[in-house]
């Protein structure tokens, strides 16, 4: 035999290892079916299933949002509030990023100026019988303002700097909400999406649509589920968590989610948004319900002394998730698992060895047959 | 032979296969060839070009921004709108979160008070000749206030509550823009990143700059692409997609992303941002372009009635998006591929065996030499 | 011997490669201690400590926020400022999207109105001696307004239109910050999260808490860690850069990181947020510091002309970033690990096979066991 090897008589041979090929029903039997469950875990599973031959990109989302409508407040319960709300009144702050605010339920206290007067008495340390019961330059835990010191005995309760007069604790949020006529108001939701590894862009506005269905659909689920125009009740509805009275009398966060979930080896045409709504602040929890904040216009009087309106707004804030992923088919997570799915093949020989060689009971015959045994010089002999 | 083992024996001996060598070039160049196929991919593809031993982790980022710029309005043509405006004018609201919005362009209702007017004549269904036309208590769908259930036959509208005089729908919005001066404006972006596995942080101001590099430099996507101070032309510019005026004049979005992709096998010095814009409300859709939104001052009369000057702006919104990963040699992604591409190796040997065992002329003298027939007693015989 | 193989046949046998067994300690050493680092590898390392039967889903969150507390000025020393500042006064805009701003010092300009003054005499090029040196209709590159083209020749410098008079550029920030009070404030933080891929909801209020508990708790990082309910001092603490008072001065950008990392194979219980602060704008920055920015409150007086009085609001700006994983197990990436990890395998017979068959002296031996030479027709002989 010629063992010299040149490099080039490397690329003209091959080497099979030499097999001991057994006929025999049972290990036959586990051999092929550990063979099948493995083969079928990898194309079944890993790859058809779990989608392994493809690889995937996170969505860069842009969100804007424009609100419509009005609300006309009962004046005759509640006088204090103005009669009509436009736009540039119940959105607060009037543009935010991926999220919107609207009043939906008020308690207004006008006319504050900068100067002394009593503690609320709902605040609660605020009551007192002499001045020691007031610690000068203080507040209370909740209170409105900053301790004088002085007691004002006329009402038995600590005298504060604030605005005055406080806002009455001891009004309720009024129900029904004020605004709840904001349940007609309808959102317009634009959002901009990307998969910048693939470069494709798409938006949540159907291509081939007409100003005047912009103008007349509204979201519902069903047929319309590509109109991106929403009721602010039929959100409310969406998240499945109380009516859209109790939300807005005592606010409330929802979110409205967007998922692109993209096969990019189909169509792109077919990548398109699913929106679905939820309450994060569930009305269930027995403590620190609703959503709630406060905010002022701010006045001059012709002295030049500011006064102030101040706003006790509930409202919902509807955030806007945009989440989702692109897939495409890509070589490497596709080769990593075949390759790996040909690797876990080799557990079907290794447990048929084990049946083989140490189970059956010609087991002494199919190991002679395995193995040629070799025993080096050097060889470790317990039985010596 | 000695089959009795210790557990000790079995740390000094070693299996290996038995092979058959086969001396052909016919076989020897398929299985060299599928060999190589198989490690150029694992080596070049997988592993140095999608850098598969490397992991990564996203980054989390924080943006302020800071806005500086004067802008003059042509008081000759536009009389009602404040001649000059500043940072604090035009940036509504003030601050907000990854992103800033910048008013352009402007139509100004001044002095609206809570009352009864006319509907605007541009609102549908506005038109009446009795009051029968006008339903009382509701709006009508782009309306601007509720219906008193009057109609006005002076002007031929039905009645509202409204803040009054309403906006004018017949008011053009202002071609040029009014504030197309913003186009000069510089905006100032901070930009702080983290990678939270490898513990590393950036931000975008290069490290050895003076102060007066900063006050006087400006980004231009060339030499000074470092500087962090970007003219609102030079963005919308670099969005690709029309020209200041015209998206000073209607609004727009405009999305300024900044990627940090990064190395970090290199020097972490070269872990740096990229900018780039896109405009996201593409100018070239037919429905619903533009960017726009109401806000209003309220004010107050000596009688303390609330008025208000109401501002429909028109303004573009740039939202910052960070996105990026930072890559590191990792042991797990790296043995994962390696195993992997060995494990795909095996494919040559299934390929070669197929041609030596079935297709070749001497297939049978193959066959004899890689198989050692072993038949049970339990074999399955077919043809017995 | 039966070559004939049916369909039916091929279920009921076995291949198993033939082995040669070589005791040896040398090899056998080397064999087992490559296969020990391996199995140590693959078991250990991917699978136990870098969870590679798992995989992932990254954390949706929404987050709202509510500070409370009254701070008081000292009015001697700032008789130009409101003397009390509650919530509707110090946070601006009074509601954003993950994140929050706090107002901590200030510079106040009353009684602006629009009309023409001379330019801030901190402005670079605002000095004149003729109106030649001030260009009519461009602005000072941090100007307050709009030259007009005259030299106010009284104060020896540019007259401007803006909003009169302008801010006095000279007056420094004042030192301890105007609202240092701000740092008893106490922020509730409400987080709601979702793991969509395992539809798993947890927010970061502890289940079964009093109402008393969620009023008197403060976080504390100890004992308190699950408290929601942060004083802006502790944030700021432990950012662990620098003082309140320092950061209330200049401003300054907190983040505020919610991590939520569960191991979902655990109970649900376990998944729990941990807090951490860092300060964005590192105080050690010799440049572009601290943060604010400048708003404004517009008036009319009883002729109807507009003023304002105009805020350079200091202030620290809270960033709230939620971030997390969850793992739970999943087979393919259980199965990718152990598939890899059984081919990675056959690198110890690689290795041992290049000691046996070519560095060990019995190595003609070795090979002629391990091969058996076919020499086919169309063999490449480079010694004929």
């Amino acid at each position: 035999m010629n063992y010299v090897r040149t490099g080039f008589s490397l690329f003209f041979e091959y080497d099979t290892p030499r097999i001991v090929h057994i006929q025999s029903k049972k290990v036959g039997v586990i051999n092929r079916f550990i063979q099948l469950c493995i083969i079928a875990y990898v194309i079944g599973f890993a790859i058809i299933y779990k989608k392994g031959y493809q690889d995937f990109d996170n969505v860069q989302s842009v969100v804007t949002t424009k609100v419509k409508g009005i609300a006309m407040v009962n004046t005759t319960v509640h006088p204090n509030i103005q009669p009509i709300w436009d736009v540039a009144d119940y959105i607060v702050p009037p543009q935010e990023n991926n999220a919107f605010f609207v009043i939906t339920n008020l308690i207004v206290t006008p006319n504050q100026s900068l100067g002394k007067c009593p503690e609320d008495s709902t605040v609660i340390g605020s009551n007192c019988t002499a001045d020691k019961d007031c610690v000068a330059g203080t507040s209370l835990p909740v209170g409105n303002g900053i301790l004088t010191g002085k007691c004002d005995t006329d009402v038995g309760r600590c005298e504060i700097y604030a605005w005055c007069p406080v806002e009455n604790g001891s009004i309720k949020k009024p129900d029904p909400a004020v605004l709840e006529d904001t349940q007609h108001f309808t959102v317009f939701i634009k959002n901009n999406i990307e998969f910048p590894k693939y470069n494709v862009k798409r938006r949540n506005l159907p291509d081939n649509v007409s100003n005047e269905y912009l103008q007349n659909c509204r979201y519902d689920g069903g047929a319309n589920s590509r109109c991106p125009i929403f009721t602010l009740q039929s959100i409310v509805e969406g998240a499945n968590s109380g009516s859209y009275s109790s939300i807005a009398t005592e606010g409330g966060v929802i979110q409205i989610r967007i998922k692109w979930n993209c096969n990019l080896d189909l169509s792109v045409d077919e990548c398109l948004p699913e929106y679905s709504f939820r309450r994060l602040d569930s009305s269930t929890y027995k403590i620190s319900t609703g959503y709630n904040f406060r905010f002022s216009r701010n006045f001059k009087d012709s002295n030049g002394t500011e006064f102030r309106t101040l706003y006790k707004a509930y409202g919902v804030k509807f955030v806007i998730s945009v989440s989702g992923q692109a897939r495409k088919f890509a070589p490497v997570p596709f080769f990593t698992v075949v390759g790996s799915g040909l690797a876990l093949l080799s557990i079907a020989t290794v447990v048929c060895d084990i049946v083989v060689l140490y189970v059956l009971k010609a087991r002494a015959l199919y190991r002679e047959k395995k193995y040629l045994q070799v025993i080096s010089d050097d060889a470790y002999k317990p039985m010596d």
